[in-house]
């Protein structure tokens, strides 16, 4: 039985408002959970299923307030569809410092007004398999903890770092060394450049590109070749960063 | 007014077994209306407000069924959250012939067991970007025809050939000088290869891989470098085919 104080803490953290005012946020299904518990983050709370909780005693600290929860539970309180696992409250971890050097050494993704969550969440899978050393998101973007984004990040939830920055203000402070990229169906040709992974990537809305005060702080535009005859007229935002990232890595 | 007919109508095509039946799709909202309309797909019915009307009537065909209805009639029958503009009922093309030969001079891609009607979609709308000559789908994928689907194809839906086989059964049956190729994670590193857009690249499902029938017909399996360091475990099918795409289509 889960008490109702704690399932209505649970149930606020479905909103923005909330998961903010309490620093936490949800980690849902038995996947991600995992990935939380073996990650670096703090865990408040871990719900569960006797039965999950049984299979994975050794990975549940002894002293983590734990609940066993049932199925029905666990899928009133969440977001999934059904929920015959678990569920976790996490803390969200304190925003780490930002040197406007690190983009001099690694590449950096930055996100302009990326709304979607579930774009959101494959964009940090994307940054952990590159291993990115972190995600910047302008103040429109979807939110890194809500949960669609935990989802469907696969776990890169528990190992991406991500900031919040105004972009148009952030970007015209970094070293000029800096190259700020993004794509551009006006841009080079990806395919005719060697790209080596520093700097910034800068990725834009679905459906309005990036915002004039970020497109003006670009060094180099991008353009992805679209296949001959292809008609498509762009590109999911997820998709285009993974074949650009593709071709910042391929000299690795 | 939308007659209860007609309303009922558009609600069984939400189904599969409807949309077979009667051999028929919906198309939902104002930019991919407009994308069947100017396509060569067989439109039956379009459902729009008397603004849309008003406004596309030189795209919409004189002797073409059209019913007025309000927002909230279009919201009530279609699949989306919000419906402001139109819905449309279009006809499933016959399925086209599909030449043993055709991979011998384009790149198909064929998909085993791709469940999620967004990823589905997602890839359609990357074929029509490459314009490659099709999709093959295995029984197991989703409906190319899901409302989902076409939502997400972003008006590839209505360019992008799609054929239904028995992945195992077919793909022994082309010509041996035919590529089969596959991700793999024990793969050739794609970024030392040089790839032609010729052949069959088959995709795997979300969450299980290649099935083994289809495994063994690969004749080149490839891999997606991760950068060093990075812990994700594996990509979205859609990103993972992006990117190899991107590398077929390097050399052109």
């Amino acid at each position: 039985m889960v008490s109702k104080a704690l399932g209505k803490y649970v149930q606020s953290l479905h909103q923005k408002k909330y998961r903010h005012r309490h620093g936490a946020f949800l980690v849902e299904g038995g996947k991600s959970v995992l990935e939380l518990l073996s990650s670096g983050l703090e865990t408040e709370h871990v719900l569960a299923t006797p039965e999950f909780a049984d299979q994975y005693r050794a990975q549940l600290p002894a002293r983590l307030p734990l609940s066993l929860a049932t199925e029905h539970e666990l899928t009133q309180l969440g977001t999934l569809a059904t929920n015959t696992t678990t569920l976790a409250i996490a803390r969200q971890p304190a925003a780490p410092p930002l040197p406007l050097t690190l983009p001099e050494t690694g590449l950096l993704l930055a996100l302009d007004e990326v709304r979607d969550p579930g774009n959101l969440g494959t964009l940090l899978r994307l940054a952990d398999w590159y291993n990115l050393p972190g995600v910047v998101l302008s103040p429109g973007c979807a939110d890194a903890y809500a949960p669609k984004t935990v989802a469907a990040s696969m776990g890169a939830f528990a190992r991406v770092r991500v900031w919040e920055r105004d972009l148009a203000e952030w970007l015209p402070t970094l070293p000029p060394a800096v190259g700020i990229y993004g794509a551009d169906l006006e841009g080079d040709n990806v395919h005719r450049l060697t790209l080596q992974p520093a700097g910034v990537l800068v990725m834009g809305s679905e459906s309005h590109g990036l915002t004039p005060g970020v497109a003006t702080a670009l060094t180099r535009k991008l353009h992805i070749p679209r296949g001959a005859g292809g008609q498509a007229e762009s590109l999911n935002v997820a998709i285009s960063a993974a074949i650009l990232l593709d071709n910042f890595f391929r000299g690795q």
